[in-house]
C-alpha cells in the first residue's frame, strides 16, 4: 500500500525529519531559557523530546536506507515495531507537552509570575508550541502505522 | 468482529460505563477541593470530563438499546462516528489530565504549597489519577473501534 507517510515512502521520511528537527528546536529553546529546572514539568519535556528524537532520528535513518535500497519495510513484524513505538512515543510526548502547557499557563494566567523579567515565559511557550507541533507530526505517523498494521 | 470492547457488545458497554463512573467521580472530588478554580488547568480538567461523562453515557444508552433489541452497530458510517468521537474526547481528556497533573507536581515538588492545610493536595491527586483510569478506558474503546474500521 503506498499511503500518506508510510515507512520507507519519501512522504514518511519527510515526516519523521520534521519530527526530529521540531522535537531538537523545542530542546533547544527549553534549555536557553534561564531556570526550566525549577519546575518538573519543564525537565520531563526536554527527556521526552529527547527520546523522541532518538526515535525519529532512528527511523529516518531507516526509512532513507529503504529508499536507497528499494526495500519494503511493510511487512507485519516490522509494522507492529513501528506501532508500538510510535504509540508510546506519541503518549509520552504529548503528556509532556500538556505538563508543561499547563504549568506555563498557571505561571502566566493564575499566578502572574510572567510580569517578573526573571521569567523567560515567551521562551517556555515557544519550546511548548515546538513541542506540540512535533507531537502533531509524530500522531500522523502512528495512525498511518497502526492503519497498516490493520489492514496488512 | 467480535473484538473485546467493540461498540453493541457487553464488553463495550461496560467499558464506557465504567469511563462515565470515573470522569463523573474526577468531576465530584475535583469540584469538592476548595480552591480548585484558582487553576486554569484545573478548571479544563472539570470542562473535559464533563465531556467525557457526556459522551460515554450517550454511547452506553445507544449500546444498552443495541444490546436489547439485538441491533448490529458495526456498519462503516457509525463506526467511523465512533472512531472520530472517541479520538477528540480521548485527546482532550489526556491534555486535561496531564496538564493537571504538571500543576499538582508543580505544587507539591517544585513549589511546595502542599504544606499549607489550606491547598487541598491530596483532593487534586485524587481527581487526576480518576481522570487518567478513565482516559485509559476510553483508549481502550477507541482503540478497538479504530482497528474494526481498518478492518471494515
Amino acid at each position: 500500500m503506498a499511503l500518506f507517510g508510510s515507512p520507507g515512502k519519501l512522504s514518511g521520511l519527510l515526516l519523521r525529519m520534521g519530527q526530529c528537527v521540531f522535537a531538537a528546536s523545542s530542546i533547544g529553546v527549553m534549555v536557553s531559557a534561564h531556570g526550566f529546572f525549577n519546575s518538573t514539568a519543564f525537565c520531563y519535556l526536554v527527556a521526552s523530546m529527547g527520546l523522541q528524537v532518538l526515535w525519529s532520528f532512528g527511523l529516518a535513518c531507516l526509512d532513507l536506507h529503504a529508499l536507497r535500497s528499494k526495500t519494503n519495510l511493510q511487512n507485519p513484524v516490522l509494522v507492529s515495531l513501528f506501532v508500538v513505538g510510535d504509540w508510546v512515543t506519541a503518549i509520552l510526548s504529548l503528556a509532556a507537552a500538556c505538563s508543561s502547557a499547563g504549568v506555563a499557563v498557571l505561571y502566566s494566567r493564575d499566578l502572574d509570575y510572567c510580569k517578573s523579567p526573571q521569567i523567560p515565559c515567551i521562551r517556555f511557550q515557544a519550546s511548548i508550541l515546538l513541542a506540540f507541533i512535533s507531537w502533531f507530526l509524530l500522531a500522523i505517523s502512528s495512525h498511518v502505522a497502526f492503519w497498516l498494521l490493520a489492514a496488512v
